[in-house]
């Protein structure tokens, strides 16, 4: 069985989390806190960064862009070799298909989470654990990560507007880092839903998926989601 | 011929500019302004982010990991379709070797951009262009870039004290993205390369190839390299 050094509301973790799921790759996790910077954790990934993998066949594999990668590797090259037809695989598509793929993957495991998800975790969880109870939230970085996010809900509204998953005709890796996104935010309370219909249809669909139901099971100490978090129908 | 938009002193233009002159890949340049935001370069990719390609082929792909990740793709099948073996990639060797590529090319294209790169660009750089000559860098940001730029020569000179290119054994995408990282550094004079022996000896080499020529024939107007940037016996 494959292991998964992750944080329950770190979103880079649930994205790979939603990969292993939606490929039938069973995965035990084991947490680590990411603000912690343990030095053991430093040994295995010097970046500090999660998630982790340690791949069942012997090789530790240390980020959302090695590891997405190499497991899309692994399944062709198995499928290739077991003389399958049908890959399972979360870059779907040619050539072309799989560089709008990359570009949306990018844009959410990168600008989404600079721009709005690590100002929510790190002003709303991180800083409490820190520093304890006195902790205040900067508010200022919470306006500004609040207004990120409409861009971000008004960007996944225009492609929905066009496509019947983000990348496309089919469900890729782009949606699975975006929800990972979308859901840390939701699970603080932070999304916007009614504003953008189109976006919460799309969300609604990823979250009925068997692979989210884990995610949507999680809880962290002193914080909890709202009511509709893993309410199906929010 | 394939076309490329870019900016001179941008890091990840840089990157893709030396993938592509590594591959034999003839590329014509065309300059935008990141600071400018145009309008008109927006809706060819809406998140602002150099570069953007136009493949010859057709295809636009916008941002370093679409482009590297397409390119490489298509240099595989090319290689498959002619009958040759040897394919010239800069993903080399197997997938565990490709995930170690994965993770110093992600390390370089984001954390030290981030933590490094974008601050002596945006201090140096634009925020002269933006504010005319009445602009007064950031003076805290600039100690923050330098300290956390000598924690990434540690690091370069770490890996180099085990290996011979950054990733393992041969060249790969992680040297190019590191080198143009501290290649846009050098230009602003800021690399202390006397304490980080190892480290120039890697630089030194990817200096001295074909494809860096471009790179270091480049000058931007009001900002002049040190002397040193293009000698190559610096």
């Amino acid at each position: 069985m494959h292991k998964l050094i992750q944080y329950t509301l770190c979103p880079n973790s649930r994205s790979i989390r939603l990969l292993m799921a939606e490929l039938g790759l069973e995965t035990a996790l084991e947490d680590e806190n990411p603000w912690e910077w343990r030095a053991e954790f430093l040994t295995l990934n010097p970046s500090g960064e999660l998630p982790v993998l340690f791949h069942e066949e012997g090789p530790l594999i240390a980020g959302v862009y090695a590891i997405s990668e190499f497991i899309d590797e692994d399944m062709r090259a198995q499928s290739v070799g077991g003389g399958s037809v049908g890959v399972k695989t979360i870059f779907p598509g040619n050539r072309v298909d799989r560089a709008e793929v990359r570009r949306l993957t990018d844009w959410f495991l990168h600008k989404m989470d600079s721009e709005v998800t690590s100002h929510l975790l790190h002003e709303k969880v991180y800083s409490g654990y820190l520093s304890g109870e006195n902790a205040a939230p900067n508010t200022d970085a919470l306006r500004v990560a609040r207004e990120n996010l409409r861009y971000h809900m008004s960007y996944i509204t225009h492609l929905m507007g066009e496509r019947t998953w983000l990348a496309g005709t089919e469900l890729s890796f782009a949606d699975l880092i975006a929800a990972s996104q979308l859901s840390v935010a939701d699970y603080l309370g932070e999304v916007p839903w009614e504003e953008y219909e189109d976006a919460k249809l799309w969300y609604a669909r990823i979250k009925s998926r068997p692979s989210f139901r884990a995610l949507l099971a999680d809880r962290i100490p002193g914080v909890a989601p709202p009511e509709h978090y893993d309410d199906l129908d929010f």
